[in-house]
């Protein structure tokens, strides 16, 4: 295994990438995105011929088809790579920018300017372009990256970061702005969290026992990402269409992402009509419904919910329901469950919906519309490396200001302090 | 010993006030802060009469005057921290704006709107002044915060707190929005710092050991603190009466601070005329000065450096001293060796400045003023929490803007994601 000694190394090599990516223009780090873009592309053989190694060797240990197709890369899904790069050298540059100016004491000129935050560590599970996304994003924020994938595409994973540093050795960027720690042991994440001074920021993206272990342990600052027990609350002015539309679409278009349904609360006022016609849309979408005792009443569909079911993040064709005595409940029980990430009111009437956008603490807080939204691309960020389920001091789809830090320059003619 | 679930039950009681602030209007949140100013002025007899108390315990431990001075209130003192209060008050508003608003996928309308954190604990050590303060700082924010002070001056923070809760309790806000911990056991920040899901933000204020354990401990996001190697800079083209006189207030105005100058650095090229004008200043200042060999040759009051003089906070009248060969060497001689927390040039030539201004990695760069301007009151916040050290994501003066984070709020007619 790599040991803390070698670790450190490869931090000390990020840390100087970082020192030299933090003062190149912006014409600089564009070239790169376009550069990896390119680079990506005319390596499609290679990089085609390690993901299949890959494939290969999941499908001889019985990895479901699933999870094969998130490992999968095809030369439509590495253009699409490709073509995200040169979407992120589109945007405007995310630092160097004064944010602020003004007078302190005695006069002195202060400026608060936008920089990168150093060195970022991403360990993360499964699919090769989440690769490619961190290292883009963190090259056009002028940050170094050392990335930890999975064991399951590591074959992929070296391709693409080799082609990734020689398309910036080629531009004159340091090849060291993207690592790849290849040693796939279960320890190295417990160094990587200790390793104080050397990474700015540790991003944790996988499973929630992957996060838990992250944030229990990580002495390095951590952003939390991602577990997601998100509810849709049918309050009693809602629109029952509209609500079946919404449920199904934040419950099954992709039933393994953090940002799917997990909870459903309706009404009690309306629940005699809306909870069957519910259920139906849940029974037509092989949805398990695990409900209250109310809701049990009202759908012969439901299941008897146990205590956990309203806690647990299903990610899964598994939805559980709560028939509540109205908005007052509805908030108290989301701030209770939820996981503050994303929560969803159907109502036509504006007060209460003004009143669950302000009251419900989450990240993104929904009037009218699916929690599938909460997502980088969706909320035109551009580019996404995690959505945040802490609040210190990104929350939500984090884009390229996520990613960024500030420093105060200060400009004097000599003061000093009285 | 307060065990862990009394811990939970304070803090899931800081929860519940949190929830209420959240939705409290400016004008509550301000009326709170002036009854807080008003009734410790008024409770001016006990408040001194239980800092009396910790005054002589102190004394019976022989504790040093500079320390008794630190925990000493007086009528004078008092006025002064009613007065920042009352100041709070007078600033905008810190949570409720709506950031940014825009469209996002399929029209969804987005908006970015500032929220509190939730519930802030802050372990710190010594002056009381710091309780009402931070107090004061979280009223204003939303924020509920749980203190825990340092033993000496447990009688004062209890009845500092005890006022301030009585004067939000009568102004019909939750007397929990202020809770102190009592106990003063050292294991209680050990329990402070695993309560997930309770605390949103621990802040360390104090010693490097405190702040180190936090930092390396901590399951609870922490924002570290106040750690301090800052480093004047004496350029080429720098003037050495004014390096003097930023030098001298900057070590010696208040040695035991963050801000204060640890380290000297002067250009070769000037050595000749500047070491000796500056180790002047120095010994007419009783500071010790450790040099490089290059000082050493150029003064005789210098006594040779050792080493981990080059890293070390020393907190008293004590410098280091070396002899650069220019610009680069000082830029990255302090990226080396500071602590990221302010950093000074003194120069005459603007390009220099720019180069060191941008190259530096630090909370605060300054040109030709003292380090010593760190700090929210000379910035003009108003009101300060801490000095960040760290990147993720507040830096250098922790105004109020820093205890405070966003939510997303969807506006949609029904949208589901494509």
């Amino acid at each position: 295994m790599l040991n803390i000694e070698q670790l450190r190394e490869m931090a000390t090599a990020s840390r100087a990438a970082a020192r030299v990516l933090a003062q190149t223009t912006l014409k600089q780090r564009n070239e790169g995105l376009l550069a990896m873009a390119c680079a990506l592309q005319e390596a499609e053989t290679a990089v085609l011929a390690a993901n299949e190694e890959d494939l290969a060797a999941a499908r001889l240990d019985h990895t479901p088809e699933a999870l094969l197709d998130r490992l999968r890369l095809t030369s439509a899904r590495l253009r699409g790579i490709a073509g995200s790069l040169r979407e992120l050298a589109d945007l405007p540059d995310p630092i160097g920018t004064i944010e602020k100016s003004w007078r302190g004491a005695q006069e002195i000129a202060i400026e608060k300017l936008r920089v990168p935050l150093g060195v970022i560590a991403a360990i993360y599970e499964a699919r090769p372009n989440v690769t490619v996304d961190i290292a883009g994003i963190c090259i056009k924020t002028g940050n170094a990256i050392i990335l930890r994938g999975s064991k399951n595409a590591l074959k992929s994973n070296i391709c693409l970061t080799a082609v990734l540093r020689r398309a910036l050795a080629d531009c004159g960027l340091p090849a060291d702005s993207v690592q790849l720690i290849e040693d796939t042991e279960r320890e190295v994440t417990n160094v990587l969290m200790r390793l104080n001074g050397y990474i700015d920021l540790l991003i944790p993206r996988g499973g929630a026992g992957l996060i838990k272990t992250v944030v229990e342990n990580s002495s390095v600052p951590v952003i939390e990402t991602g577990t997601g027990k998100c509810h849709i609350y049918l309050h009693q002015a809602g629109d029952i269409k509209m609500a079946q539309s919404i449920l199904i679409n934040a419950k099954c278009q992709r039933p393994s992402v953090c940002n799917a349904a997990e909870g459903l609360l309706v009404d009690e006022k309306i629940a005699a009509e809306a909870v069957p016609a519910l259920a139906k849309v849940l029974a037509e979408n092989q949805v398990e419904l695990r409900g209250c005792s109310k809701t049990c009443a009202l759908t012969a569909y439901a299941l008897p919910a146990q205590e956990q079911d309203y806690y647990e993040e299903f990610l899964r064709l598994v939805i559980s329901c709560k028939v509540v005595s109205g908005l007052r409940e509805a908030i108290d029980w989301i701030n209770e469950h939820g996981s503050s990430h994303s929560e969803v009111i159907v109502t036509e009437d504006t007060a209460a919906a003004g009143k669950f956008l302000a009251e419900v603490d989450a990240a993104a807080v929904y009037h009218n519309a699916s929690s599938r939204f909460t997502d980088g691309g969706q909320f035109g960020f551009g580019a996404e490396i995690g959505i945040s389920t802490q609040k210190l001091h990104a929350r939500g789809p984090m884009g390229l200001e996520a990613v960024t830090s500030y420093k105060y320059l200060i400009h004097g003619q000599g003061q000093t302090r009285k």
